[in-house]
């Protein structure tokens, strides 16, 4: 089981979760318990952070926000034994969970579920361990995952018990067919296929971190995404991560996922010859730009190519500025740009087994007068970038149009 | 160094101690700096841990209270990093410090000073070490050394290190001849022996943890108190607490302590007889009672005896119910007893050589009309208990009869 921040606010609600804790364990089962720090508590702490040093050393960066987990390890642990469960926290370091050594963004080497499992066997202690946090082996200090890292704790924690589940409680009470702030007839899933979420996740779908649905897919860890702020003796039900073929019915299109984030770059009549390629992406990767939806087509003169993609709407003027430093190099003669763009994507591992899927959305979506900027499909998913003016008519349009809107 | 809570309130307050560290390591010095919580920081999370559990499991309460000191710690280093020195945060357990197993209230059992020792050698690096906490190696779970530990904290680490000095800064610009508040003319002083130091922090001067004094004594560790708030660049000097032999000339006392946090109880007519004083102290033991004071004296009837004795404040209503259960047990007639009393301390080395020094005490008491209600002494200092409506008038009286007040 997995309570996010705001699961987590204050005391009152570490109550209501031990309340959750304990009805898994009058039902049989053994529990994990992953915690983040109470919701604002990560902020403050960074904040002291940069007011503490302009540039901070990640690795003490890591020692001071890793402990807002601490913290509600504790008090966790101590709710639950107010309740008379047996219970104990357990610290990155103490499990251990051993990382890399990219403090502030560490990624999971390795989780020893031993005394856990030993906790389980003797005493049935429940064991509540501080998410977002590790310890690198090789020089014992702290590291945490970076922001959302504990729903990775949460999912390698599962795999590593050999967990049945890995139930994800937040604050929303499942996985929807889209955003429901757009979409009132959004309806919540049942179930999605592991590579549907990981979709979804990187689309823009912001219920689970994209690094947690990866890792769950590798090891196969069933994830269930539901409400903490349920009636905890009587919960609703809902969203089942799971493989593929648990699933019975699958249609077409499972979701629709939609992202802000994006800016469009286009770069007009580049030459078209070997190498132009290297010379546009090499310098925006190695200035840590993530660049997506990359389309190329032969200019209006026949010559030469117009090349264009999208990039992270924050790193949007430092792309062009880097772009223009390598106008020489990339041989190109302008540079244009929109920032108010948002990417719409439809998921569905159903995709795979029907053909013109996509094509219905373009028609669609032109009959609403939306023009497209760009276009990328792949085998479960496809994506339009437009005008972010028309984000929610295109989202409603693709939301009706493959049948997801609520009866 | 060590730094208290309000040494440490925020940011801009750490910024200042690393001000502090920066000028010692100028001075040459390999620097160690111990450091508390926030001020205000250890009262929300003991009020959060009162809230999750109505009692609760101290091995708990350890893991959320010590995050205090591990945010400070980080906070700290980067602060010092940011001047341009080299630094780095160290936890209880990744020192380690060991401590027994009495969480909330655990002794520290060893301090390896190895790696922090390697640091100074290797890159003169300013190891910043979360004060209050260890880690009890049997079973590897953080423990707190109970309030104030962090004073203990730092003289362990002084001597482990085999420190020339630990400088204790706090709110207070050094040991005075007593409090300032009650008697403006109180001096400070430059040296105090550690035995007379000892005294005074058990009589009630709250500059010191009286378990700090204890083990700078045991170690020889000189000991400075001196005060954060003075400016870095040129800091006032504090107080030295070091060996008797290293103070040139020792008046008769050293200063006046006293503390308001004592009852009184009196049983009159108990039966003299063999055994009576271990029906009587046995059960205030077994309860956790810290007795003081005990002066047994013949009773008027001449064939039984009254005993008087003190009892922390807070326990007083605890200790007459103990007592009168075990009434019939001991074989008493009355218990009479009073809360607004205090106790008033004159210490010093000095009087080993000095006869008479405590007579002149009590006529000058008696001169104000100051009713003495018990006496003890011992071979560096006498206490009388008085009532506490004559606190200050004692405290000036003592005060200005030995010759402790400013020119």
């Amino acid at each position: 089981m997995k309570f996010g921040g705001t699961s987590v606010a204050d005391v009152e609600r570490i109550r209501n979760v031990a309340r959750h804790v304990r009805r898994e364990v009058e039902a049989g089962y053994d529990v994990a318990v992953v915690v983040s720090a109470m919701s604002g508590k990560t902020n403050e702490l960074v904040a002291w952070c940069r007011d503490a040093a302009k540039l901070h050393d990640p690795r003490e960066y890591d020692v001071v926000v890793s402990s807002g987990e601490q913290v509600t390890s504790g008090l966790l642990a101590l709710a639950l034994q107010n309740d008379g469960l047996p219970a104990r926290s357990w610290q990155g370091w103490q499990v251990p969970i051993t990382t890399s050594d990219q403090h502030g963004s560490a990624r999971i080497a390795a989780v020893d579920g031993t005394s856990i499992l030993e906790g389980f066997a003797t005493r049935r202690e429940v064991a509540v361990v501080a998410g977002f946090q590790g310890v690198h082996a090789a020089t014992g200090r702290v590291a945490t995952l970076g922001r959302g890292g504990s729903d990775t704790s949460a999912v390698a924690l599962a795999a590593a018990l050999g967990a049945e589940r890995c139930d994800i409680y937040t604050d929303v009470d499942g996985v929807y067919t889209t955003d429901p702030r757009i979409v009132p007839r959004a309806r919540r899933l049942d179930r999605v296929a592991f590579e549907e979420m990981l979709e979804m996740a990187s689309l823009g779908a912001k219920v689970l971190q994209v690094r947690s649905v990866e890792l769950a897919m590798l090891h196969r860890v069933p994830t269930y995404v539901r409400s903490s702020f349920d009636d905890p003796a009587d919960p609703r039900p809902g969203t089942l991560i799971c493989d593929e073929d648990d699933i019975v019915e699958h249609p077409v299109v499972t979701g629709i996922a939609f992202s802000k984030d994006e800016a469009q770059i286009t770069l007009r009549r580049v030459a078209d010859k070997p190498g132009v390629a290297a010379a546009i992406f090499g310098p925006l990767a190695d200035a840590n730009v993530n660049v997506d939806m990359i389309i190329q087509v032969v200019s209006e003169d026949g010559r030469s190519t117009d090349i264009t993609f999208t990039v992270p709407a924050m790193d949007y003027e430092r792309s062009r500025a880097i772009l223009e430093d390598n106008r020489g190099a990339i041989g190109l003669t302008g540079i244009q740009g929109a920032a108010d763009v948002v990417k719409v994507s439809a998921i569905g591992v159903g995709m795979r087994s029907h053909a013109g899927v996509a094509s219905r959305a373009f028609r669609a979506l032109a009959d609403k007068g939306i023009n497209i900027r760009a276009i990328t499909t792949s085998e479960i998913k496809f994506s339009v970038l437009i005008d972010a003016a028309y984000t929610e008519l295109a989202v409603r349009t693709l939301h009706s149009l493959y049948g997801l809107d609520k009866a």
